[in-house]
């Protein structure tokens, strides 16, 4: 299967790649102006199925740009039935202008898919501090009406793309124990990523019957696993969000507890990891994709620690160079806790011991140059005691994420 | 004055400048073969009185370097009269051997100055985890005694240097009212800077005499408003060091809260802050220095929110690009501070308001493109309610940053 094409994620035995939408959804992506260079702007998903059920997660930064706000106060997000998804502009800092502006794109959206505004939520993403373009915007809405098609994810992929270098999407076709369902899933991403339960954007869609607090319950744990651990830039943006939709045209019902429920929940859990992973590994102008993972016996020490690795711009640069420098997650790993020296940590980068007790080891020095010039390089940080552990993907930091962030038009 | 280049730094009234160290202070550095490159990498200073009083501060690193345990464990941190500083190997994470080498490189200090070994202060800077070469290093001891000159700040300055694009160092004679004191100091920092109160190196001499306490007093207060206030890429290090060290040879005494106190104090505090804006303009590859000052009612918030803009690598690449990217500001505010939208924040840059309540203002682009091409960049952040303010300056991040990250040799 490509997809799943991380050796950190567990291919779903259960899963096969199927094109499109489940039944009852339909998507599309239209250019509406909002961009400069009328690249496709505006997306559009509509479940058609009134018996839709949902759940949501948004970013918990301080400010919240107008779509989640709006969102967060006046949607129903256990009762979602449409998303309307804008690149090209945030809508955040943008004050009541932005939330009228916001409401008027809702209203928009409600009259196209045919529902209440409250089961429409927005979605936005691109400069901060600029006013959304209204009259194109809810123009671009009848216009994405038009297009809605079964295999409109692609489009919709494609029209929530900002500096992503590509799409981020998969469709799935999953056997459970009940019967046959469909999951697919949609998702941007790659710079202001440090996502504190939810990532830029991530839309999935399945056709198998759930309650809404199982919904719920899958969405919470399975972004808890995937973009809830990565990091391009230790950035928590503005407007992540994160949108699970449920539509039950498969037949299939997918009770609590139930070995269904595992299973679906094993798929999405590997569907969010692997579109996590999509997006450190588009961290912009991202080569190499690292895992910190680091145990220990106690839960902030390993959460610091794990943090601090992963957002150095000095580890991450040492990533980006194939530099075996692992005296950099020492340095980060001290940074996170101060008042603890000496500190008996251990470090182990790709499977080869480094450091042992605080003290570095001799070590085969040309099997590490070797493992640290990998696509894929994985850091182990033992710390005192144990019970606890956690694990976090980061980018590495290379001169176009500097040339494209220092050039990237407000 | 040339040195006092900053406008954030008011340059003392009672001081000009002037060459050497003050009278009783004799400095050296040599080429003892630490770095590959045959580059001058240790450095002397020796305090002939023996009346000498000194103070220090430390890295709150996790992870100490051997030379910072050392001078914890083993000096008399309120009467030292040596420090041997080497550039090219941090000597860290080295365990016991690291303690070694550096009790060897001690003893070396002690018979070069001719002082009790718990009167040398160590420091080191370089790559983590490599080992000391300390035969090297104790007969390059031994030749650095021999060149120990009055002006030998400027071959010290020079031996401390690692990806430093220049040396850092003043002095200054000094008019308090009780009479003429002379003050020097030397720096070295440029990457891996985010002091949790002090800088990668700095040394400071006075000939003033002062009591320990007072000497505590003056370093502590002064290292606070100057080289805890910087980063240039928010990572803490294993090895920061500053020592200040007062031997009385000029005759003036600076009793405790006398306005010798304050002149002193005005003066210290001023060639602190001016070395520590040196170290971020230094900021590997940093074209602009950017200033930070956060002001509301809370402590906390404050101080969270100037760190995570100082740090945002975003905020560093449209510093460096030149960008008005107001943004970024209230991205990065906004994650320091979860859970509290909608945040009613202020933004001004370079004077020019761009953001009040948390809502974009209109205002001057064209003014505010020229403003944030200048070599400095002042961004003022107004929190909900009063009482608090704090600062941090930084650099911006530019693709050399990378480049020297990802190849500096480990």
């Amino acid at each position: 299967m490509s997809f799943f094409s991380s050796r950190w994620v567990d291919a779903p035995q259960n899963a096969t790649e199927a094109g499109g939408l489940p039944a009852g959804f339909r998507a599309s992506g239209v250019a509406c102006g909002i961009k400069p260079s009328g690249a496709s702007d505006l997306g559009l998903l509509v479940s058609d199925a009134p018996e839709t059920v949902s759940a949501a997660r948004f970013t918990r930064s301080g400010v919240l740009a107008a779509p989640v706000l709006l969102c967060q106060e006046r949607c129903d997000l256990a009762g979602l039935r449409a998303i309307v998804a804008n690149s090209g502009c945030a809508n955040a800092a943008t004050g009541r202008r932005g939330l009228d502006a916001a409401a008027e794109v809702q209203g928009a959206g409600a009259l196209a898919a045919g529902v209440p505004e409250s089961a429409v939520a927005l979605a936005s993403t691109g400069g901060i501090a600029h006013h959304l373009p209204v009259d194109r915007v809810v123009s671009g809405v009848a216009a994405a009406r038009g297009g809605l098609a079964a295999d409109g994810d692609v489009a919709l992929a494609e029209a929530i793309r900002t500096t992503d270098a590509f799409p981020k999407r998969v469709s799935l076709e999953v056997e459970l124990p009940s019967g046959s369902v469909r999951v697919s899933a949609q998702a941007k991403g790659a710079g202001m990523i440090s996502p504190a339960f939810a990532t830029m954007f991530c839309f999935v869609q399945t056709d198998a019957a759930l309650a809404p607090e199982t919904a719920d319950l899958l969405l919470g744990v399975t972004v808890k696993r995937s973009f809830d651990r990565i990091s391009v830039d230790g950035q928590l943006s503005t407007n992540d969000t994160a949108i699970l939709m449920a539509n039950g045209a498969s037949g299939v019902r997918v009770a609590p507890e139930s070995e269904d429920e595992l299973r679906l929940g094993e798929t999405l859990d590997a569907v969010l990891r692997q579109l996590a992973l999509m997006i450190v590994h588009d961290g912009e102008g991202a080569k190499r994709v690292g895992r910190v993972v680091v145990r220990g016996g106690h839960d902030l020490h390993v959460e610091g620690a794990a943090r601090a690795v992963a957002d150095s711009p000095l580890v991450k640069a040492a990533l980006h160079g194939g530099d075996p420098n692992w005296g950099r997650i020492a340095q980060s790993v001290g940074m996170a806790l101060p008042g603890t020296a000496p500190l008996p940590f251990d470090v182990e980068v790709e499977g080869i011991p480094v450091c042992s007790g605080g003290v570095g080891l001799d070590h085969d020095e040309a099997a590490l140059a070797e493992a640290v010039r990998r696509d894929e390089v994985e850091y182990v940080v033992g710390l005192p005691g144990q019970g606890h552990e956690t694990e976090v993907f980061f980018s590495d930091l290379s001169t176009e994420y500097v040339t494209i962030n220092a050039e990237y038009t407000t």
